[in-house]
């Protein structure tokens, strides 16, 4: 399945030392040459071994445009499968601009954003998730982001999800086999392996769906809300975090106008500090908890940092936390009792404060000086625990594709019937149903079943040149 | 002359489909072997064909970080000279200082900016006056600039003044042969052809220096301001020029605070229009022209556009363009006076108008109708035919570089002397002593004479990776 217009694409973002230009396609060849002149005379692009380099250069006619060098790759063995061709050129505007011009005038497509990648999956060089981890590998910030993606586009789990897959397409053509004889009461399936089979699908899927929680967040970031009354130190908090060595930060624009998000990555997860614009700028009062802002805060946060004064008067603090209790009351959020200022309380008065606060389910207390920097990486490494980082190392599998995860639930679903069928000894055309669509759910992410709306969604976020 | 450590750095600018990681130095491929895994077991990169490609992963320890083409260059044959990889990774700010951090780890060292350019001039690849074009090209924008760095860097006039100034060298040796033998009246060095060799170095330098001017303008960009009373239609000038067909804009901050130009680009030249923030801002008031902010535009410019309407009194058109006469009077620059709102006038009208101002040298005169977008064209051609445009086809040899003209000025007033000299029978040492100077400033272009301090200025503006 060799793609039949050949595409172009700058590869590289913007001015820089280096500029590179990608071409994939039949054509590839026979366009480039139109444009490129070798330093060694009379050489032809399309004689010379792939995976070599050429120094040469681009020429508008009798204009030399630039010094280049170009790589060639052929079919198959190139990152579409196609025929290829990188241009490295000198990375300014106009010559980058200029060289793709010429390879339009000369029967070149601009590419769409992933054509590249696109085509690869076409072509059966990798399967559908690999290619959404070509766009998620690019754009991973953090340690935690790049392992999923890496592991992802290294076959990860599709590779198990094929085979086990190929193992149910095998026993489906033998139930539908039993159905053109059922008549004759044969059983070509041998329902005992069909069970097994069924268990050890359901075991992987399962455990892909539990990594969903832990893959979004290594993905995405965690987001994490500070509240607490003015001046209490959410932003010398911020601050303190930020200094810590390994922390990297970045301001982000949020979805919602006038928000600012600040995300700063240690331990190789990103923890997202939502709308650090309002800690800055203005500062919301605990006594008006109740206001929008800090319930829409609230309720985008996975985490929950409560800032209070360890020098708080112990019924105030209590109140607070039973404020933010009644908010949390039913959703899934980890709250963390913040007492800021340690250093302007005695030891015996922390202990005591600490101690009256009955912490639930979720609940994390801890004793800080954003000021003086004190147990500020006490408060970096509780935030690692209650991601529960230490189950990354020993996780292989991680799905973080909110896609794959919806496939995921409903394959599990049609496996559950597939399964409750098998006991009750459903009849053979109604079993294959149910396998029929196990069968169309997983073939889902790795591409096997697909449609160019499927895949229209999947590569429109990709960027140009891949 | 080869270096003697190994450097790395990006040489794409952030994050994007591709980055590319060089590594330069006698290390290079013992440091990439470190952290490369081939996708064919136990092949070892450096008993590899120097100009191939090779797949495999970039590994920290056991951890795969990548997967990676790299492509392979072998002293001398390298854009520095050295022995060089290029990584081609995935594009992500991640993955790519990971990679950086690792060849660090392994004993590269961080490129200074243009580090990769300098060594290629170091090890005799190119010489300092292609080195320079180097960073000239990646800044490149228009036509123009990109011509007259493309010919720099492809030898231009280098070559040239590097074959007179080995002629040059040829008969210094001669001359200083004589000195040794100066009680004897010999004369080993021919009077005649040193006359010939000196006029037909001064023409080139000539040619070179008179070239500077147009250069510069290539390079650079021409400054041009519109000045006029408020409402007289200068922002919508400026607008009717930018939607001209071909006409590339870009708005760049001033050196002076508040300060916007706008770059347009059109028949290859960039003009930038000066201080066009005051334009769209504010309006100020040609009763107000010794205003110091319309005094700065103006000096900053080499052309002035004095707008008024066509439909305006005379003696009020004569009184602006009188007061701007005044301000220009001494100082070499172009004044077009523009009548605005053509389309309400009769061309009788017109006519009388531009005939009632007496043009004088370097003033020109064009109506228009910036809103109508009428004669539109007609301005830019008249910028084009201004600046000399025509010229540039047909010049060979151009020079944009003020340390090459400063040299070249140098050179000239040296060969002065020296021609002088030959007229009057200067004694062989004083002449010889003219002569060296000459070399040593035409030396100081192409880097065959050359300090620290000169490399260092010039490669200290380079971006990193190059």
């Amino acid at each position: 399945m060799r793609s039949e217009s050949t595409i172009c694409a700058l590869a590289t973002p913007g001015t820089g030392a280096i500029g590179v230009i990608r071409i994939s396609g039949p054509a590839t060849f026979t366009i480039v040459e139109g444009i490129f002149s070798p330093a060694t005379p009379g050489k032809v692009l399309q004689n010379q071994s792939p995976n070599t380099i050429h120094f040469g250069t681009i020429q508008d006619q009798a204009k030399v445009l630039d010094e280049v060098l170009v790589s060639l790759f052929k079919a198959p063995h190139s990152y579409t499968g196609d025929d290829s061709i990188e241009i490295s050129c000198h990375g300014s505007s106009y010559i980058q601009q200029k060289i793709l011009e010429l390879l339009i005038s000369k029967g070149a497509e601009p590419a769409r954003p992933g054509e590249f990648t696109q085509r690869a999956f076409l072509n059966g060089k990798i399967d559908l998730s690999q290619a959404e981890a070509v766009a998620d590998l690019i754009a991973a910030e953090s340690e935690g982001a790049h392992k999923v993606a890496l592991q992802q586009l290294r076959g990860g789990f599709s590779d198990k999800l094929k085979a086990l897959r190929k193992q149910l397409l095998h026993f489906i053509s033998m139930i539908e086999l039993e159905l053109d004889f059922s008549e004759e009461d044969v059983e070509f399936a041998d329902r005992k392996k069909l069970v097994q089979l069924v268990e050890e699908i359901r075991t992987l899927i399962h455990e892909l769906i539990n990594s969903f929680q832990l893959g979004n967040v290594l993905k995405n970031g965690v987001p994490v809300a500070i509240i607490g009354r003015p001046n209490v130190g959410k932003s010398t908090l911020l601050n303190a975090i930020l200094n810590e060595d390994l922390a990297i930060v970045s301001e982000i624009e949020g979805t919602t106008r006038d928000s600012i998000e600040d995300t700063i990555t240690f331990g190789g997860i990103s923890f997202r500090f939502i709308d650090t614009a309002g800690i800055r700028e203005t500062a919301e009062p605990i006594e008006n908890l109740g206001i929008r802002r800090t319930y829409q805060k609230i309720e985008q946060a996975s985490i929950v940092l409560l800032l209070t004064e360890a020098s708080d008067e112990i019924e105030m603090v209590h109140h607070s936390v039973k404020v933010i209790r009644e908010q949390l009351s039913g959703a899934s959020k980890q709250l963390v009792v913040v007492l800021n200022k340690s250093d302007q309380s005695s030891d015996e008065q922390l202990q005591k404060l600490q101690q009256s606060i009955q912490l639930q389910q979720n609940e994390w207390i801890i004793s800080l000086s954003a000021e003086k920097k004190e147990n500020i990486d006490g408060l970096t490494n509780l935030l690692l625990e209650i991601v529960n980082v230490g189950s990354i190392k020993h996780q292989d599998v991680v799905i973080s594709n909110i896609r794959h995860y919806n496939a995921l639930i409903s394959a599990s679903e049609s496996l559950t019937r597939v399964s409750e069928g098998l006991t009750s000894g459903l009849t053979s055309d109604l079993l294959a149903q149910d396998i029929r669509e196990v069968l169309h759910f997983l073939g889902e992410i790795t591409g096997e079943v697909t449609t160019d709306e499927i895949l229209g969604n999947i590569f429109k976020n990709f960027c140009i040149g891949k």
